[in-house]
Formats: structure tokens, sequence, C-alpha cells
């Protein structure tokens, strides 16, 4: 198989040889930003939302990466389209911007210091999340509490993922496939490892204040989608009690977009997978990006499962 | 100048070709641990308090670094031994251990990663904090608050820096040399970017508890030698009030071992500095690790300066 | 010139002659409320409101100041026109009604002790502002958090203000100029010194809730401004994160209407001062109050910048 | 009656012509910090202590008093000394000093401004407290909670009192002369309006950390009577269940001494008052100022209950 | 008189004979649930609603009561049919569901245990209340905390009210008929010991948001009769100082139905009782519920107030 | 099989007729305290410090049991005597007080309402905890966190223990065998469901200090033990990180005295099962009781691991 090409530092190089020194700060301190943004149909779905994040975490993390939001834009297109060639029809994209501080010119973290700005792009691996469409994900609340933004912004996509990673071994203790739906210090429901949370509850669809959590871009696509469709929408403080008692949940996500819950700490959620109001989610969502994600999704699954669940998801769109 | 050796995954390379892959999660994610150890005279000081501490913040964030403890003191003092020859008779290494759990097998954090193990010396940049000894530290308590250890441990050495990043910024916005005297979220005062901080107050020597601060290795000596020297020492919650009202104060860290304080947020601390008890504990420091460290510093300084600083600090010693 | 008169405890006096013994509560535990009005054209402006704020603040504080609100409005004006004739045409009075629980019947604070009562205006000081209409205020997070409305009520204008003086300290060791934009205990952005804060983002003004910041009678003025030109509002709480990425930023005060900010930290806030929503409520504001406060301020400089900022005003305005 | 003499901004001045401008910002924003010392038998008592503690106050407030720290020690015993022929035998007096921060030299807060200087005395009014000796004091926890330090310095005595005259308001709604016992913002026990809060449990006398208390000058002295006495001392973060529990509770203070407790929120503290060690701590008391501080404060009782009073005191004592 | 019939674990008994092991672990451990509904004219009103919460409460805290919502709601028809001969006429049921896990299969609370299921109604104690539709509530703000939900759920209806009892006993401590209004830990008022807390300004019509209180029944349907009269609600996080600035404060329960406060901590609310808003609202309930509950509760006084109150109530409605 | 007797309010009752009106505050609303106590050799162990407990946790909830602590002490006796003659020769008791404020007069809680005292024993379920003393305990930090003082006091028994259920089943949903070790809102240790947590680092004994968690007496028993023993010990606050670093860990409490932890959250605590610490107190805890616990828990145990466990024990003892 052919390799990929990664933009780094003003150059296109093969992602072998896309290397940062041991000395940068990115690798040493956790000193950068990063972003992410996924294809769908081959396409870059909603880069440019993506990118204004990106250079909203630069100003908060006060890096300079020496492009401006057009040039990154544009090079992270050309990042895609020079690995299309390479990418299974049936597979997709998710491009990188990962960018730190880069090299300090001495010891220390010199102002003069350029930053590291790596582009690149890594096939999305449906097997992580596809069972999840039909199956449902299992939540688990760990002990861990999110970083509150007096301490790190919730809203910035920076390098320092420890915090949601320490979480995630707790949720992975009760079952491997777990999912940690972290809560804020106040013990509101945040956010998981990599995506937002929704619930509905008496024909509404609820998630938590973007406080103390991501501003996810696919949350944003949802929080339009309900809009569109007429369903009423509340953004506050919400508690394992009332997802306990939603009628359906589901998460948001770049790579997964729409994936169903099934419990939270055991707890089923509703009595069918994915709910009615999840699913139609679900189905505009196709609509919105173009193709069936779930089928994408399920088709890449290798196991004597794979046909079940693609006709129990025929039946359910 | 000749390169230095650098140990990487297994194997001594060049520094310059010592490089992890953009995919490496301690890049993309911050998701590794890290020490630093430092020389006096060429020699590792404390080596092994610091490979134990590594060893707890690996255990705390579940990465196996695929080497035992003992292996990796052997490692450590190896890597300072092939890059000896090529250091100043007055110079001194920093020798750092930076992993991460490495590149995922696929994407997504799969158990079965293996870390990436780097292990490097860094010449200390005396010209840094060189003036600090005897003209004593400026620092400034940010807004941004250290991160509580329920959203992650204080005590691990986790590359997740971004916090004391941001705080740093703000300190430097009053001044290019200021330093961040971060509080906790109940407002005590804690650490700042690298060192720990001390104050003098009735002849007793005042530290936070290690319950928001790391627990530096310089710090533990401290103790030490305070209680070796006969003098009362007080683990505490303090607050800016305390330190306006000290009669000295002093950061420990690894690189500056103690530097005298000069004010904070503008309000001096003390008359001279150093301060009576800041500047025996210095001496003994001295004694400790067999060379003079603020004599050393001092000769680092290449401004006009240097000759004025050394001169003081000969009539405080 | 002639001296100013002032209303206290029953009598007008001459405000050279206008005391309260070292006894007092106010003076010797800030047991007291105030408010304060400002004239434009001569005209004091909501004066309504400012007294119905008022006795809010002596409801909280159960201090009786033994006047029914209309008898405050009506001695209010009288101590304006009072001293309307030794006021320069070009000058503005600020009103302060300024009421302690009064002199103690014996030691302690026994419930039988009558308030004092002080209304008297002083001329506003327009040196000290007047250049942040062209050149905006530096904002500055200061480490110390406003007091939680569970201690002391924020919205009560209580004689109190030692919190926010430690906080203006921190700001002012960044530059002498600097205004602090304190914090809550969670880490929102809540107020200044003396005037409220707002943001402009996507279009929209965003402010903080009123839970941790005085109800300002000028903000709630610019509330009903933005509502009027059809700007959306958004009341709720913001991080400094926020404040860095917004488009403009301004702060709202009753001396000085509306000041356009310049940067966080030192982070710029959009491109321009004032931006151009700002700079449409401060045109509103001078339709409002009938003159434009811009002008009359930069009048007052006497410096060499005097020109060039009314200048740069009139291409603005 | 012959009327007291003040010492104000380098004069003395009778108490009647004692007065500061309604302008000054100890009058107008509680911008100011203050202290009081006791004479036991016409003599002040730990003036110097009292004299340090207003200096820290000053330090942390920086408020420049224009005084060397001497001086403000002699001018008080001046004040002292300059009025105490008009001390009745059997009376005592308080010895305030009240700094503000005195008038702006223009509108705001300019740091030219010269401070306000007062220091003068006023007799002790014993019949505010003398029953607690005998009855012991009834205590109420507020809901209103103290000022945490991240907002406002406890150790630092301010003329900001609104928070604990909220308190005050909300324990005489239970009884007139009920005194609030504060809690700190984590529910712990911390001090009252005017005193340190002590309790007795299993032999050991207990009190909270200075952490969110004024550190109170009688609080460090009894502290040093129970060492002497042999009693062993905790301080630490209580709650009202472990003083619903104790066998003992007292409070100390400037005026009172120490006072002992009858019962928290209507639970009986003890079978007897003063408990057999507050009552220790009172002889002894007595003994290191040198006066029967009860007896004397009894005997300024005009009502039929003085005698009996005193008699039960003789029994005690 | 004849006794009362009980549901308990499938069967109907005499109240009398309607008992648990002291072994049920709702005796021995708060381990259990509870939901009362209140008739009107003898009639059930929003049961539904009351089982649901119920069930929410079953999910919450994991017990299974073997009985089907719809089981549920006809059995608690039918324990009050059962009852409804030797009820007075003038007389109305609360009938309580209280459902716990039951007693443990051996020592410790293995999973196999069956629930305790109880069913009862009692006659409404009209005299506890009665008074208050015209004298008005006095609250007091206990310095106990409602528990935060992060530790028990707000909104669940559980078997643990000793949270409520300690705030209760603060507030009798006022005043033998005082009620606890209780705030959360941040210090917003909360709910009473068994009631929502409304409160009227400027016309419009606020409550505490569901976060820490209670979702009340009675809460639910005074929202959704506000919205019918067009008057403006607003759920947020309101402090004492909002309700001391209050024009009108009221209660809502399932026995009181809507209950006027007459003051909080000895601060008068508005002018009258009931305030002009609450008093339509009462008249509204009044219709919504099909009898006038407040001259139904007055005629149960038997003292010499009973008509005069009557009389009061007939001139206000 | 011989029915147990009770004690219940002044009668002794057979087992199965000891029941309480599903009308009592107890069973209702959690209205009660509680203690227990185990025999070790049919032998009541500590039972005065468990009563003096008791009677603790019913000063601090206000509910008078009309027994003096001496008499509640003799009955304890009594109810174990009459219940002696039908314990197995190596079966224990564990004798339980549980006190609840009784029937209310009437609907509400008259303060006339007189306690429900019921006094009982069980025997000891040996196999709910006896291969932990081989095998040790998986512990879970869940994410609920433990109720704080100023809400509801964590050393008073209270019948409320929903908060630990709620816990518990976050632990169980890991294993059914698990059990949460809780922490504080704070994020430190705390305590599990029935027991105090200890860990073994560098030789010291470390506990959470008794802020957030019962004052259990096997705790103050192995408090003793360790200074007996020359260990030296640590009362502090401590995190997840602490543990998952320590060298041992175990649980003290009235069943099952003292049991060795195996992990928390997955991550192994030292390599054997006790570690030495441990197990020295083990040992020393069997000399201070009289009997092998271990011994006579496995003892207990009906399956095939019976005989090894016992071997396995007998190596380490």
């Amino acid at each position: 198989m052919t390799e990929r090409t990664v933009y780094l530092n003003g150059s296109f190089v093969l992602e072998s040889e896309a290397k940062v020194s041991i000395l940068d700060s990115g690798f040493r301190s956790g000193d950068g930003v990063y972003d992410a943004t996924r294809t769908f149909g081959h396409k870059l779905f909603k880069l440019r939302d993506h990118v204004e994040r990106l250079y909203r975490s630069l100003t908060y993390t006060r890096i300079d990466c020496g492009l401006s939001l057009d040039e990154m834009e544009r090079l992270s297109i050309e990042v895609v389209e020079r690995n299309l060639h390479i990418l299974g029809d049936d597979d997709e994209y998710t491009l990188w911007q990962v960018i730190s501080r880069g090299v300090p010119a001495a010891a220390g973290y010199a102002n003069g210091s350029s930053a590291t700005v790596s582009i690149f792009c890594v096939p999305v691996d449906f097997t992580r999340f596809a069972r999840n469409y039909v199956e449902g994900v299992e939540l688990v609340t760990p002990s861990t509490r999110r970083i509150p933004p007096q301490c790190l912004e919730a809203k910035a996509k920076i390098t320092n993922k420890m915090n949601h990673m320490v979480a995630a071994f707790e949720a992975r203790n009760v079952n491997p496939r777990a999912v940690p739906l972290m809560l804020d210090i106040d013990g509101n429901v945040a956010e998981t490892l990599i995506t937002n949370f929704f619930f509905v509850s008496d024909g509404r669809v609820c998630t938590p204040t973007n406080k103390n959590v991501l501003g996810g871009i696919t949350r944003s696509n949802v929080l339009s989608l309900t809009s569109k469709m007429g369903i009423e929408l509340v953004e506050g403080d919400f508690t394992p009690y009332d997802v306990y008692n939603a009628d359906e949940a589901f998460l948001t996500g770049t790579s997964g977009s729409i994936e169903p819950v099934r419990d939270l700490n055991g707890v089923a959620i509703g009595d069918v997978i994915p709910g009615p109001i999840t699913g139609r989610l679900m189905r505009e969502w196709n609509e919105l990006v173009g193709i069936d994600v779930v089928a994408q999704a399920l088709r890449h699954l290798t196991d004597e499962d794979r046909e079940r669940l693609l006709a129990r998801w025929e039946t359910l769109s």
C-alpha cells in the first residue's frame, strides 16, 4: 500500500518521515492544540468551522502558527487531496491539524520559538464504533471530573488529554468498550473522551451547556438539525438522574457522527436502540452528509455479526 | 560542536535524529509523563528519587514503559555518560525522561500500543535564572488556578503543561521575567511553572502541603536540610497575605536549586535578597551538591552585570 | 472657587464641613451603603433607578435611613441644584448618596443607632477615562475573586470595596492604567472595579448574568438599547477564552458610560477601537443622554494628544 | 464629664471634633484597616502584637500610613495616657487605630492619596457581655458564610464588616443577644462577629485553624495559656456536630477576654457554665492580666441580677 | 372511629397492623423512596404525575417494586376508595406510597431482596398550615445547605430527610412555626422542608431552577397557571437579597397548595398577605382543584381566630 | 431453629414480631440513627464506644430516645445475652441499635412525638467477606461523592444510606463483589459503604482525616494498634494517585475487622495480600479480640475454596 503524505512545517513529506524532535514542546509538555475534521464521501465536512475553532484554541494558548486561517484551510484540503488516491472507496479520512509551540530556542520556553505545524489524515477506523449504531454505547460515569474552565478552558482543543484518558481507564474497568461520561466538578454531565452527549426526554432534546464541554462542531450541526426538524432543544445542567430517566440518549462526534447510547452505569436508557428521535436525527444526518454513515461503518465489520447488524439497520431506516 | 546522543526506544541516536512520529499520542494528545534530573559537577543528583517519581506517574497514567526501574536508572546514567565529553567544564546537564503511550496500533487508543521512551540531556541554561540568585524573582499570582487533583493529579509529572503555560503568560504580561505563583481553586498558594514555593515567617520555613503541587525532589531535599539545620518547618494552606507579610521567600527546583524571591505582585518580601535563612539554605545546598551553584550560574552571564553580581554573591556567602 | 454644598443628616453644609465622626460605623466598619448618579448636560440621568437600587441595598443591610424613597430623590435633586451654579459649562456632577448605620448609641452596634445620611456631588474627573474612548481599556484578570453572594450580595452597593481594591492593585502591577476584570469563584468573568463588562461575538452582545455582579443601571440601559437596536443579547457564564476570541468588548458604568476595551491580559480584542457594534452603542447612548459624552470627556484632556484624539473620534462618529 | 482626646492625622483633638470628610475613602468605600487593644487595670495589654497585626493589614491593603510601627505604638500609648484621668477607676479603655486610604487627590483612587490615621479610645461597655460570664453566650450558625481568603483575607482586619453584620442580623432574629457563629464556605466553624471560637472535647481544647478566621491576639494568648497549663490543643476543621457534642465552649476577644458559651442553635453545650476547663482558663487569664475581669464586668450591671451573678462567680472562682 | 385500610406487600390490612420488620432496610438504612398525592374534594389530584415521579425515584435508586406503573396507580386509587367512607365531608387525604428495598435475604444488601411496598392515606392536618393562608409563613435560612446532586439527587424523593430535618430545627429555634428556606451549596435559594419556593418581583414570578430542588408537582401546576394567566416566569439562581426585595413570595406543596410568605429572617416581604399575584394564583388554584382550599383549611381551626381569619379570607377572594 | 429476641420500645419480643408502623418516621423519612457492635468469641467488643457514638448521633439529630446511656448499654448487653443460647459456637452477633423519631403525633413532625427504640442482633454473615482476607477487596471509585458535612454530618450514623447505596451500585457495575471507595466533593479518598480506608506507604499507615468519614470504632482501635506497634500514622487528604502508588491497603469495619485490599480501579496495590504491615495488624487484631477472625470467617465458607484459603491463611499467620 502506498504511503500517505503529510504537511509538516512547510513541506509535504511521507507519513513515515513526518516526525518531530523529542525536544518539541508538543511532545515534551503537551504545549499544543489540535483539531480534526472528517470526510463523508471523500469530502471534508464543515472544514471552515473546524479551522475557526482551531484558531480560537491558538489565540487562547498564544501560539502563533505562522499561517493565516485561509492558508490553513487550503493546506488542509490539499493534504486530503494528495491522499485521496490511496483511500478505499468505502473508506474515509479524519484530517488532523496538530500545532505545538515548537522547539524552544533555548532551554525554557522563549517567546521567539517557532511553532510546529502538522496536517495529516488517517483513515477512519470504523470497527471502533460501528456496532454502536445498532447496539448502543455503554456509558460509565468515572470518578475523575472534567477540568474546570478556571484552570483550563474546556472549549479549547488542547493536546492535554490526560484528564480524559484517566477517566477512560475507569470506564474500561467496567467493560473494555465502555465510554466515560465525565461529570464537571459540580457533578453535572459534561462530555465523553471525544464526543458530546445528548439525551431525549418528553420529546425534547437535552444537552449540557458549553460551559464544561468542548464546543463540538457535530454538536452544533445536530443543534441546527433539531431546530430545523422542529424538535425543542434544552441546553442546561443535567445529572445522571436525568439520564437514567431519559427516553433516549446519543453521542455526537467527528468520527462517529451520531451514536445511540444503550445504558448508563448499567441502567438501560429507553427500550429500543436507536430511540425514535435519535433514529430520525441519524437519518437526517445521513441526508446532510450525503451518505449512509451507519451502513458504511457496518460494512467494515469482518465478523459474523456484520450481516445481522446491517439487516437490523435496514429495518430501522 | 559534537552532537549529543539520545536514548530512544531501545537505541542510542544522535539528538538531531531523535524524533517521534506526529501520530505519537505524546505529540497528538499529551498522553505521556516525564521527569528531569540535574547534574551538579557533572554528577546526576538524586537520580533514584526522580526515577521513582517517574514510575509513580507511569502507574497513575497506566503507561507501561517496558523497562524496569533499575533499567531506567542505568540507561539514564548511560545517557549522561555518553554526553559528558561534550559538556563544558563549568556546564551541567538536565537529564530528561519523556515517555508517551506511543503510536496507537490503529486509530483510537488501543490497549496494545507500545510506549515511546526517550531519555536525553540538555545543558542547563544558566542565563535563564542566574540573576535571580542576587536580584530575586518577581512573582505574580495569575488568575488561572492549578488543576485540582479530582481532575488531574498534581503530584504526577504529566506532559500536560498548558495549565501552567496559560498562567505564565499572565505573569509575563507584568514583566517578561516574572514567574507565576499559581493558586489552587481555594485560593491557596500552590506552585510556579516549574518550581515549588517556600517562605520564611518568624524564623519558620513555610511551604504549601503537597495537595495541589508537584512533590518536588528539591523541595524534599530542602525539607531535609531545614530539619537538619534545626529550622522549624510548617506545611499548610497559605495565602498571598501570608507571603506579603513574610520575611523571606524562595523557590526550589531541579534547574535553579534555591532561588530567592524579590516580591509578589509588586509587594517586596523582606529587606534583603537573599534573606538570612534563604542564604543559609543556599550555602547548605552548595555543600550538599558539592559546588557553588550560584557562582557557577553567574559565570554564565555575558553582560556587564556579571562581575557586579558575582561580587555581590561573594559578600553574601 | 466657591465651595460645594452637601446634604448631611438633615442639613445643607459646606463640603469642607461635611464630616462624620471617626466613631461612625461607616468609617470604622464599612457599615454602610451607597449609590452614585451622573448628570449629562447638568441633568441627573435615571436618578429614580439609582435611588431604588439604594433602597434595595438598605433593605439587605437592614439600615433605616429615616427618609422615604421620594424624599431621597427630592433631596438628591436639590443637592445638584444647589451646586449647579459653580459647575463649569462642560463639566458634570456625579451625585453620591452614602449612608451608614451611624454612631452606635454605645460601644457595639446597638439597634437604636441612627443612620448617617450624606448626599453630595463631585465633578466627574474626565481625565481618568477620556483616552479610553479611542484607545481602549487594558483589562487584566487578577487572581483575587469576587466575593460570592453566599457571603455578601454582589447586587448590593455596600461601602466594602476592599475586595475590588486588592484586585485593582494586581491589575495596576501590569500597568497603572490597567483595569481589573474580576472573575467569580468559579472563574467566570464578573465585573471590574466600578463597571460592568460586555463583549461582542458573532454579532451578539454578551454579558455576565447578574449573579456575581452589581446590577448596573448603565448596564440595564445598554441592555435596553441593544434590544431596541435589534441586537441579540446573551446573559450567561463566560470565561477569558470567550473574551480573547471576542470581536469587541466594552465596559459600562455611571461615570464613563460606555468605554471600549483594547485587550485582556495583553491579548487584543478585535481590530479596531471601538468596534462597530460598540461604536453604534456609544452613538445611541449619546442620543439617549443628549450630549456627546466622548467629545465632552476628550475636551478635558490638557496634553498634546487632545486634538488628535478628538479628531479620531470625529472620524468614528 | 470631660471629653476624650483623639489622635487624628498628626494632631490631638477633642473626640467631638475628630471627624473625617464624607469624601474619605474609609467612609465612602470601607477602604481602610483597623485594630483594637484593651486595657486591663488601665494598662494596654499586648499593644505591640496588635500594632504588628495592624501593619500586616496595611501591607495587604497597600495603605501607607506614614508612621513607623514604633511611632504607632508610641502614639497609641499617648492617646490612652491623655485620657486616663477621665476614666473611672473600675472602667477600662479599648484603644482603636482606624486607618483609611484617605481623601483621593481627585475623583478615583489615585496613588498619591495620603492616609487618614485615627487613634482613639472608648470605654469598654461591660454591660454588653457581663452576663455572658456566668450565663453563657447563645450561639446561632447563620446561613451567611465567611468571605473566603481567595476574595478577601480573613486574617486582615479590614473596615469591611458587612459580611459579619448580615450574619449578626440572622442570629439576632433568634434572640437579640444571640451571637452568630459563622461557618466558612465549606461549612466549617469559623468565628463570630468579633471573637474567636473554642470548644473542649475529651479534655482537649479545639479551635478552627487560622485559615478562615482573624488571627486573634486573645486567641494567641489563650493558645499559650493552654500550652502552659499542659492542656492538649487541636487546631483543625470542625463542624456544628463537633460543637453540639462538645463538653464546653467559649469565645475569646479583645473586649470580653474569655466568654463561656451556653448553647449552639438551642443545643446546650455541657452541663455547667463555665465548664471546668473554661473556668480554669478564665482564672489563669485573670492572673495574666492582673485583674478579675469577670467581677469587674459584673460590677457594671445595674439591674437586680448584679448581686446574684457576682455571688455565682464567687462560688466558681 | 373505624380504622383505615392500608396496602402492604400485596394485601390490604388495617393501618394498626400495617407494619414492617425492624430489619427492613427502609427502617434500618433509609433505603427507600416515596411520593405523596392529595385529594381535593375527595378526589386524588394529578395522581399519574406523582406515580411517574415515584418511578423515576425507583429507577434512580435501582429498587424494583414489582408493580407496573399502571398497577401502582390503580392500587393507589383503590386505597383511597377503601378509606373514603371514614373521611369527614370537609376532610381530605394525603395518599402516600412508601417503597423500600425490603428485608435483605441475609445480612448485607443482597441483590435478591424483594421490596416492601406500602400505600396508605392519612387525613390532611389542616391545622398545621391553615393560618399561613392569611398570616403568611415565616421563613428562616438555616446554615445547613441542601445536599448537592453530585451526592444525592434533589429531584428524587428518597426516604432520607435528615438533611431537611436538621435544617428545620435551626428554623424552629427562631420560632416553632418558622419554616427553613434552605440554600444550595452555592448559597442560592433552594426549597423548604416539604415545599417549593416562589417570589414575585416587578410583576414576574421567580423560582429556583430544578437543579437543587425537588421537581414538585404543585410547582409544575403553578408554572402552568402563571403561563395560562400571562404572567412572566423566571427560573434562575436567586439569593436572599432577591427575596428581601421581592414584592411577594409564596410556597407550593402537595398538602398546602399555595401558602403566602410573610417574611424572611425577619424582613417583611411585601405589604399585604397574600400579595396581589399570589392571591390571584390562589384563586386560580381553587378553580383548578374545584374547592376553596383556604376556606376548607380555616374551617379546621378550633380557636378564637377561626372566624376572623375566615372573614379576612372572604375579603381577599 | 429457635427465634431471636428483640428489644423494642420497652419490651422484649420475638424478631418476627418486632415491627414498626409504616407511619414511623424512620421508615417513611429515614428520620433516625443507628449503631452496630460485634461480638468476638460471643462477647461484645467496645460496646461503650459504640453507645457513646450513638448518643452523639442522637444529639446531632435532636432525637430523645428516652433512655440514659447506661440503660442503653445494659439493654444492649441483655439483648445479646438473651440470644446467645441460639448462636452457633463458631458464629457471632452484630448488635444493632436503631432509633427513629417515631410516629408523629399527627401529620407533620410534632415535637411531642416519642422515639422508636429497637435493639437487636443478627448473626454475622461471614460468607460476605471471608474471601477478602486472603484474596483482597476490589475497590472502585464511583462518580457519586460523599455528602459534605455542611449538608449532613459524616461523623453521625444516620439511617440515610442512599448516598452510599447509589455509589455501591456504580462499583457493582464493575464487579458484583466490588466495593465503592467514595471520594469527598474535593476528590479526596473518604470511605466505603460500611468501612474506613487505610493504606501503607513507605512504612507509614495513612488514612483520611475524620472530616468526611464516619469516625469508625474499628478505625480508632487500629489507630491505637499502629501507635502501640510503633508504626508512624498519617491522617490527611489523599487521592487515588496515593492509593495506586501505595504498598498496601486495607479496610476496617465492625463486621470484617481488617480486610486487605487487592486493587483500586483495576490497579493492583502491592504484590502480596495481605501486605506485611496489614498482616501484622491483622494478627495484632486477633490478639486484641481474642480469636482468629480470619480463620473463623473462612470456616464459614462451604465451597471447594475453603480448605485452600484456610491453608493460605495458615502460611500467612
